[in-house]
């Protein structure tokens, strides 16, 4: 399924800064990132529950914020985009 | 339906604040701001094309970048939190 996952960590302090950019690496394990504080990753119910588990674990719940978005496995038109930095295809193959 | 709006704009120029300021006002007459760069907004098909159709004509289409996700109108058990900023109830009773 796919799960849009985005974030606003407080980069006031150092602390922030760091959390913010173990908040991006986890991300990364598990997907794409389509924006600046924007996700999607193409996950199992078990990788979406470790995932979830993970970021729970390093952020400040007091500072920061986290929302998941489950949009299934018949994603592909349910995102919509405009601009720059057109989405790339999860699933499909990857053209190196 | 329950539509989530992610954006990047670029506020490296005066214009690019400017359209910032835009874009947030739009979503705003549409929804909830639920993170600095995240609307949530429970639309119909026409207020969904129309809201498209007004993001599109203020955005920098080679600078900014706007992510539609469609998370159809059984929403409630697809969103989830962690951290500051609760979400709000969009179709619940206002409590002031």
């Amino acid at each position: 399924m796919l799960v849009v996952i985005t974030y606003d960590v407080s980069t006031l302090s150092g602390e922030g800064q760091s959390r913010l950019r173990k908040v991006s690496k986890i991300c990364q394990n598990y997907g794409q990132r389509v924006q600046n504080s924007v996700f999607e990753c193409v996950v199992d119910a078990a990788q979406f529950a470790e995932l979830k588990i993970k970021l729970k674990t390093i952020i400040d719940h007091d500072e920061d914020s986290i929302r998941f978005y489950q949009l299934g496995n018949n994603h592909k038109n349910k995102v919509e985009h405009v601009g720059i930095k057109k989405s790339i295809d999860l699933e499909g193959p990857l053209i190196l």
